[in-house]
């Protein structure tokens, strides 16, 4: 699979088809066509296909997509096939609503533990998980095979946690901070703010 | 301005050449070229005079962009040079966290009040507000002209409380439910899901 020329902006459809299969699934439906995946997602059905043939050939002419097995290549793609261990920093609102999130465990994500510097956080309980120091990030990056760490942390700390957590093996961050990371080019970061969400809903407005 | 046939991708952009433009106002820059400004933002200088060439010619050939003037174009496309006033919905621990995300009045966006269905909720103050109930959505929706909704519900509440903010005026909804929303083509819905963000990280991992 030539993983190095997929544009992102198809990277970031693929959640979307699979989510959207899912509840196609659900139904209890067995073949779905471009047309119609298209009609629940929003884009052309030209523009799945395209997408899609990144990857191989996974339709039929006008029989349409398996909604079985397409799901299952597309979990493969994404390499959701597997648990991903997951560390959050910062157990303020943001950090709580996040561990008691149940979607990320239903999805593969397991929640491995939660970060705060605070002395009056530390030792608090979230869900089943017990709030703990920051300097307990590289013992439980590596025990518990943290691959991706969530950031929900204040702008001014985010860069020196995001730094930390490098250093201590992370390989990707999804930062709520809203702020610009710098990293090493090997070190995947995404980016979820409101306000630059909102920022684009205006221009519709 | 041909506002109807901009891609979304572009305007997904704008939010992002807002920002790294104030980052450089900050540092008393006063012009950047297209190259500076896509390494920034990570996409190319190519990309960037494509995008903005939809809204007219912002550069000087072989000079670059206007700091000052590309930002103050770039809040009236986006229409961030006024207030937007904002309802959250859900009073949670998201909701808690959205209430305190100071970036949202930094940024014009106007937190105008927080419901919730839960009676021990009701009544709670968080920072400035207190929490009201929903049977108060269509008297703040109108007397604080809120044109935004922030859903910080869960997934089976969504669809019943997007369908009475509709109803009370509202056109623009942010969802933070795991949920594909169905509204009417006149309302405009962006989503917030970490776990589909997450979902596109481990593409690349």
């Amino acid at each position: 699979m030539p993983r190095y020329n997929v544009p992102d902006v198809v990277v970031r459809r693929l959640p979307l088809y699979l989510q959207t299969l899912n509840h196609i699934a659900e139904t209890g439906q067995k073949v779905v066509s471009s047309t119609e995946l298209g009609r629940w997602i929003g884009v052309s059905s030209a523009q799945i296909r395209k997408d899609l043939s990144y990857f191989g050939a996974f339709g039929k002419q006008r029989l349409g997509y398996e909604v079985d097995y397409l799901r299952s290549e597309l979990k493969r793609i994404l390499q959701l096939d597997q648990d991903w261990h997951v560390l959050i920093v910062g157990a303020g609102a943001l950090g709580h609503a996040l561990v008691n999130y149940r979607a990320f465990e239903e999805q593969h994500f397991v929640i491995e533990g939660v970060l705060d510097h605070d002395e009056a956080k530390i030792g608090q309980a979230i869900g089943t998980l017990v709030v703990q120091p920051m300097s307990c990030m590289a013992q439980t990056v590596k025990e518990r095979h943290v691959e991706i760490a969530i950031l929900a942390v204040p702008a001014r700390a985010a860069q020196s946690v995001a730094d930390q957590l490098i250093a201590a093996g992370v390989g990707s961050i999804l930062c709520y901070a809203p702020i610009t990371l710098s990293v090493p080019d090997d070190v995947h970061v995404a980016y979820i703010d409101p306000v630059t969400t909102l920022q684009t809903m205006t221009y519709y407005l």
